[in-house]
């Protein structure tokens, strides 16, 4: 037997960042680009852009900034902040994972 | 902002109790029937049923009972064992909730 969770975080009643959003954010940070993270999540850039949107909508800082010109130039960053927002949320996710294995223990099913 | 988790236990690596399975199973415990249960949750009564028997299959000890005839015969029973698996995914979900809102506090979004 398995005890299996999936967490998310709403922010006035809206989802804010959950597991599928996070994983995009990830991505990002890896790739420096919405559609090269779009493409190895097989999803649509459309779909992609406006999950990012709708976290950028509800943050309180900014999660991507876009590189304009330069030698890197072209290519999307996950804000500090951002990185944060990733790093949080799977130090919650395990933490939740770790109680729940302990508390499994106790159940009699 | 608020912290949200759907919770459920796989067996054998499939779905055995979950949010929906135990308000079906509660459900069948209120009103003693799988029909007046999946009506009450607008869901066929195969639907319900199918529930119920991937239930009963991955089980230890049987969910339900059928009373056969007697003054208050043809209704089906759960059985305290049944009753156990609510009590416990009840009890297992308010905890991990109890959890997550103090984790949560820690959190900077």
């Amino acid at each position: 037997m398995d005890i299996k969770s999936r967490l998310w975080i709403e922010k006035d009643g809206k989802p804010f960042i959950g597991y599928g959003r996070i994983k995009l954010l990830k991505e990002v940070d890896k790739t420096a680009s919405i559609s090269a993270a779009a493409k190895a999540l097989k999803m649509s850039y459309k779909k992609a852009w406006n999950l990012l949107n709708d976290i950028e909508t509800l943050a309180t800082q900014p999660v991507l900034v876009k590189n304009i010109g330069g030698k890197n130039g072209g290519g999307t960053q996950v804000t500090d902040y951002g990185k944060s927002l990733i790093v949080q949320f799977e130090t919650l996710n395990e933490n939740c994972i770790n109680f729940l294995e302990n508390e499994y223990k106790k159940l009699e099913l």
